[in-house]
């Protein structure tokens, strides 16, 4: 399959560009009978969407989201759903100036070279505005699951630059614009965003997603393992340039019998896993951390050089996110979505029939 | 497709349980008239091999891969490539006991629960035993991209638990058993993993995976990018609970004005991006950094339960590596070069009659 | 990948029910740099477009088709192509009675049993109507096939019902509604179809498609043989009950001597094999030839079940082909043209510097 | 996916030539827990092994299959399943001859401009050697539809050049060596046999196969219908030109009232559409049926080219079928069992969960 596709029996495949004429995708393989209608894409579109802060760009988009096939009578029929997304706030003129030009760390430089020809209004195809599909298909996923399984994913961010959250609650997460369950970073995280926004630069964030209820069982080693693809969704992720499960990087100083997560009736002790044991959940809750590049689009100027080759200087305007990572819980969450998706119908397709006689002991 | 094929146009497909009687791979998509032989596979096969060194397991398996077809008269001929390693030095009874028990941090339990029946020897079809596969099925990916291509992949060990490289020379690298390419951190790592030996413990690592000389352009946004692929094929193998691209974690707190990669005539002035910009391959080298865990085979006792689910005291004898990572350097090297492989032929299939006017400018 | 995507390389994934708010479809795959606009698009779907002549159903379908990315500057870039269709004329009232009743030859019954639900507004996602975002697609693999590399992609009816063609003449194919290249059997196709609507039934057909300017070496052996994905195309579209290539079933009483087409510096001799030889096309012509079904959709009454199991009696009114086969010739051309552009990016993917020193002799 | 990889859930890749040093194939996804041992797979290969009578080609290979991977105590693990079969009876000089001429209606010549290079040993990977690892791959597949869904796959042949059966009894096709269900035409065709090897040309053969006790609701409208599968699995067998699915080429000169298959409570009154409306299976017995082309293997000289596209006069010697559809029973059998196999997979990974309360009808 070509590149714009994701997931073998739960398969999204998308389009559009940022100033195009509309974005959209198919989700093919979602089982028959899910209630479903707009309103349940609508609400996580919502907390994706540009300019509700003033801490995000200011394109207003309305994201509002039509659901073309695949549900009849409220219902999923079975068949694909497709989903399509009106662009109505594109300001083409701005980006006329870099028409000519790579702007640093953008992908105008590498389009050029693979395709020859590229789309530069907005990054065309290489914009994250590419991701509210996602968070559309992914919304679809996280109905299911949480419906048919009382599965839950959900994500929050961990790291502003330098700020990291010390406390946690999960209420908190949806009570500023920043994802942050943190209450009392909340306010430096503001101060941090106003001076940078004034500088013109930009700063990078690390986001958690968490997911829990998942059965034991998902994952098909030894390539499709589930922490392979988990990390190939969230890695596809624009801006996104690390990739953690469960202990991540800190496993490389933890002894074997400091990462190890001993097994009791009551359940695991630990989780340094993150849930995943050979590829494959264990249970417990699946723990994923991604890190994001700060925005490459800034008004201080770079150097670069033009289609030509000749140096050149860069000036970004137009609008644009100081930090992607505020906008990037919500898609990071329905990557996870979609992952865990595509897995349990893989699961179900060729282990219908497994009875365990051991218990499914989860997290103690 | 199942869970064991890696690869869309260049595709590894592989088989094989630690104690079964063989394991194997068939590399479709090869593209005919590359000269090849078991030699070009046995050479990254011996670095990978088991028994070479006091510090990995003492299990001696001679690894010698069969070429069973694909090539004619010492050339690939694009059909595909069978490849078989006959087991030789299975000793079962070793894990007789721990048929019935989970051991902590392994696959044991998970296997159990996906598939209601596990090959306990050696941990079957989960040891890292069938990395030996993707190394050989690798060496041809690194055969076809250096001598079509001019591409090398190369890796090695750049940190062991607590001890960190500060100096770096490729030379160094095969000069001990670690693929450490600091000379000066050698001796320190043989007392550390002497005394790690001693006490029974096991520690994890970090390897660095680079390639140089791969052109701008391939890579297949937005599912497919060639950064979200190699954090799939980079995950997939045993023990790895991180991978960065680049910067990778360091971006959290990178200004964009310091992570942008700025470009000139004579090349790109930074390589933060690691080589990949929006999904693609900028023409600078890959670089990706994975976290592997300390291995979980310890004889220390650790609690766990039986296939009941009854609390036991697990302790695994056998032979194991005390750091699965100081033998995972070319298995590293295996997936990126598979990866690689795969998306310079998806590229040339999909765009070979681009022409593009900018000049490739790679590195500075 | 689910079952509605096709191509590897070129990958067409559609959406769409017969009576829902719109048809679309995803072009992922196509080469960067081609002119495109949907003109190019809608001269196929109006040769297909329902309501053209007497003898087709009467429905009225604008079938206008917009591009909604992937496009830029009238040159694609080699990222996916969203199309859409919007429907514009559905009556469902026309489909109220049969709700709860399955009608003999149609999908409903299996629909039902598959899915436990299903759209019977005009068929929903089984109904013929999805063909149309086929020959959308198709044409965008035809105009790169013929622009880039001369192949042209033609079909025509070799039989209706009774009537079989004698002379052929590609010129008069569009000469008529039946796409027939004899002009001497249109008449009496004319009062075939006009006695066959009085009396309210139905009859099959007999579609020949021909790819003209087909290099040698496209096919990928063993499985994806060019002749066998031929024959998943050709099958896939509704109603197609046989597939042929070359000679077909006429193998079955052919001496070696007879079938084989033999090789002169000049040329093939004959071309039984249909263009394929061990599935790689030989350069000579590609010659393939389906049946179609006659309609299920009957007014005259028939046997059948309730959603219960209770028996009914069956009337299908509303407006429907009397022959299915008479508005397939467009989709069997698609469909070809798909799968030949699909199989030449995967071939130029795999062995783009391969060369041959043997001439290509092609046909005599 | 490559070219040599057959199913989604049910995965059959395969690799090997002529006269190599062996063929093999992984069959990934069989579900967990089937009782599987080399005698499952015996049975089947050796109904398809040449050399058992005079009427097929007198290379006598043993065909012994090993089972290398997947299977623990006795059952399949859920793991890849390796497969190998050695070859031991090559006869390379035969072939000597032919190595720098093409084989009218072979696929020398197809081979040569596909991949610049050829196996000539024998026709290499496009011998119909292969097969015998689709015979094991479905034989895998035939066990777990018969034990776990009570589905038998069985064929036979329904015509041998002018050869047509008129009686028919299941009982009968294993008591000849034609698979002949019609014991009045068995002596009739051993006398064409005798008659056409002194000749020295060959014939072709009609198929049929037939699967019973499929349930409704396997196939993956709209482009992986279960007919369009079966169409491209059956056409994917060497030397096959031709495939049907119920009435087949019948269809064009029937009616609609004729063709449809009216339902009572108590089961379908005919099977025109041979188990599948709508590209799902309805429940009824599974119809197909291939059309193979005679031999291109012939002692009596025929016109060609050699390599440099100079004219000669090819004669084959070497051992060969007359007919190569006497063996290609089994063969058939095996790719309607994998296609099943990995439908009923990709259904309930989708659709486990759909309860239906219409009855399943079957046929009358």
């Amino acid at each position: 399959m070509s590149g714009n596709s994701f997931g073998k029996l739960f398969t999204v495949t998308s389009f559009g560009e940022s100033h195009g004429a509309a974005l959209g995708c198919i989700v093919d393989g979602c089982p028959p009978g899910l209630e479903l209608s707009e309103a349940d894409l609508q609400g996580d579109l919502d907390r994706r969407k540009p300019g509700t802060s003033r801490h995000t760009t200011q394109r207003r988009e309305a994201d509002e989201v039509r659901i073309l096939s695949g549900v009849f009578e409220g219902k999923t029929t079975g068949t694909p759903i497709g989903l399509l997304i009106e662009n109505t706030d594109q300001r083409s003129k701005d980006y006329s100036k870099i028409s000519t030009q790579f702007r640093p760390a953008h992908a105008d430089y590498t389009y050029m070279h693979k395709y020859g020809v590229r789309d530069y209004r907005g990054g065309g195809r290489s914009s994250a505005r590419e991701t509210a599909m996602r968070v559309a298909a992914g919304a679809i996923a996280r109905k299911f699951l949480h419906q048919r399984l009382g599965i839950t994913v959900r994500g929050y961010l961990s790291q502003l630059g330098p700020v990291k959250i010390e406390k946690f609650d999960w209420a908190q997460v949806h009570q500023n614009p920043f994802f942050c369950p943190d209450v009392d970073k909340v306010r430096e995280m503001e101060d941090y965003m106003d001076a940078l926004r004034k500088s013109g630069d930009s700063i990078g964030a690390r986001i958690n997603v968490v997911a829990e209820g998942v059965p034991p069982g998902l994952g098909e080693p030894v390539f499709d393992r589930l922490d392979a693809d988990l990390a190939h969704a969230l890695m596809s992720i624009n801006a996104v340039k690390g990739v953690e499960i469960g202990a991540g990087f800190d496993c490389i100083d933890q002894k074997g019998t400091q990462h190890r997560d001993e097994l009791t009736p009551e359940g695991f002790l630990s989780n340094h896993a993150g849930g995943v044991l050979g590829g494959i959940s264990s249970g417990q809750p699946i723990l994923a951390s991604i890190a994001l590049k700060p925005t490459s689009s800034l008004r201080l100027p770079g150097r670069s050089i033009d289609v030509d080759g000749n140096p050149v200087e860069v000036i970004t305007t137009g609008r644009h996110d100081p930090c992607v990572g505020i906008r990037a819980t919500p898609i990071a969450e329905a990557m996870m979505a979609i992952v865990l998706m595509d897995h349990y119908l893989r699961h179900r397709g060729q282990n219908a029939d497994v009875t365990v006689s051991t218990p499914d002991i989860g997290q103690a």
